[in-house]
């Protein structure tokens, strides 16, 4: 590790961060997540060498995406699992061998203390963040199949309004991995429901690696999965944030009873 | 639970059975998987009311697959992760949503203890036995893919020659789940290289659920994979296993070899 920090603690170098979860024993068949749900940057890496502003920007974390989440799962009876820290230190949806899981560049910006992490770093930062994050949305997948609850994985992210210096038009993006089902639906539903301007695999898609919390939860046991990006000036506040769930909540119940399957609630 | 066996103890209630991990620091680039390499059926659930006869069958392991593994693993320098109760306890080849992961019937025999078992169970064997395999499996190509070597995952099984009492001629079969890089060469080395009756995903493939684990373990990371299947009259004795493995290892180091990627050990 760069960044001028002295040696960690050994009781730091052995912490995990697991996931977050909230609502586990809601009745709902959807399991919303969020891998980027956190611009948090604990002790042993501290500031990454950021000024505070890029340390609060989109580079550190998805805004408005956790908020948006919680109003969400409230309205779907869903189970909320967010990841607790920077995806800076470790990017919960990219495989641990991506140079993006611990990224050096982001957009524009350098990140000081991920420049020339060495293997043993990347290694203690796996295990530290993407496994029990990983292992802990496992656990609960695995314990709804063997309850007969199946269920429809989505994922909750922000997009930023201007990248590489070019403003955006889109409003709402939706991705899926393998299956297109649910994602196609829930553009659908968001058409005819809302005047967001919205589309398929944009702003980027599963070719672009963007994907890869589905392709390890979802496509494996065949659930449908989709992934919504907001642009995230459109969710800034908390009552932004309220509103958006309000208006997403009934598309996603609309898709979810045109995908069929399980009864209850969705 | 069935099989008339009294209320287990409480400690036994929260056991869990991890995966064995035999040669964790071998330099080799590949992982071999066994998940059917047992036949031990520990307390809780004793003897599932079969005859040892059946328990020592094919219904509750694959016979001579871990031997082979063995001998595979130790020429190929591989890390050998297997499974260390029945696949009639629980199958750590299928996920907890399916019937056969804890099977009611397999072929022709009636499993006693696992005849309408109820949901506390079926979540009880998955935490017990199909988590802790999957996530120990998990946290090992996670550990590779964060020091920069990417493991080619080969998963070893048997097959029984008679089935349904059909007498079958295949020796070997070699199964892919979504890529089929890696088992269309080991057949062409299998071919070339051994008087094996040989055939590509036979005696059944991933459309019949059996790539599993690889659809969980390998895919989502693009890692090269194959199933091999032998028939288990072929390796019924450890002589036999040796034999086998020192056939086999040349089919796959050429594969291998032919695969690319990665220098070093195969």
């Amino acid at each position: 590790m760069k960044a001028g920090s002295a040696t960690p603690p050994p009781e730091d170098l052995r912490k995990t961060y697991p996931a977050l979860v909230e609502g586990r024993d809601r009745a709902g068949r959807t399991i919303l997540v969020c891998e980027h749900a956190s611009a948090a940057m604990p002790a042993p890496w501290g500031t990454l060498g950021l000024p505070e502003a890029q340390r609060l920007a989109h580079i550190a974390w998805d805004p408005g995406a956790l908020g948006l989440a919680r109003g969400l799962a409230a309205r779907l009876e869903a189970t909320l699992v967010h990841a607790p820290i920077s995806r800076l230190i470790y990017d919960c949806n990219r495989p641990p061998d991506l140079a993006g899981a611990m990224p050096a560049r982001s957009e524009i910006h350098d990140i000081p203390g991920n420049g020339g992490i060495d293997a043993a770093e990347r290694l203690r930062r796996t295990a530290a963040v993407y496994l029990p994050f990983h292992q802990g949305l496992h656990a609960l997948v695995a314990e709804r199949l063997a309850l007969g609850r199946a269920p429809v994985i989505i994922t909750i992210h922000s997009f930023t309004p201007v990248y590489f210096g070019r403003p955006r038009e889109l409003e709402l993006g939706v991705i899926h991995d393998r299956d297109t089902t649910l994602a196609t639906l829930i553009l659908s539903e968001a058409r005819a429901r809302t005047p967001l301007v919205s589309d398929l695999n944009v702003p980027y898609s599963a070719a672009d690696g963007v994907a890869h919390m589905l392709a390890v939860q979802a496509t494996p046991y065949n659930l449908p999965n989709a992934m919504l990006e907001l642009r995230n000036d459109l969710i800034a506040t908390p009552a932004a944030q309220e509103a958006m769930a309000a208006t997403l909540a009934p598309v996603l119940t609309a898709a979810l009873a045109r995908l069929g399957g399980e009864g209850g609630p969705q």
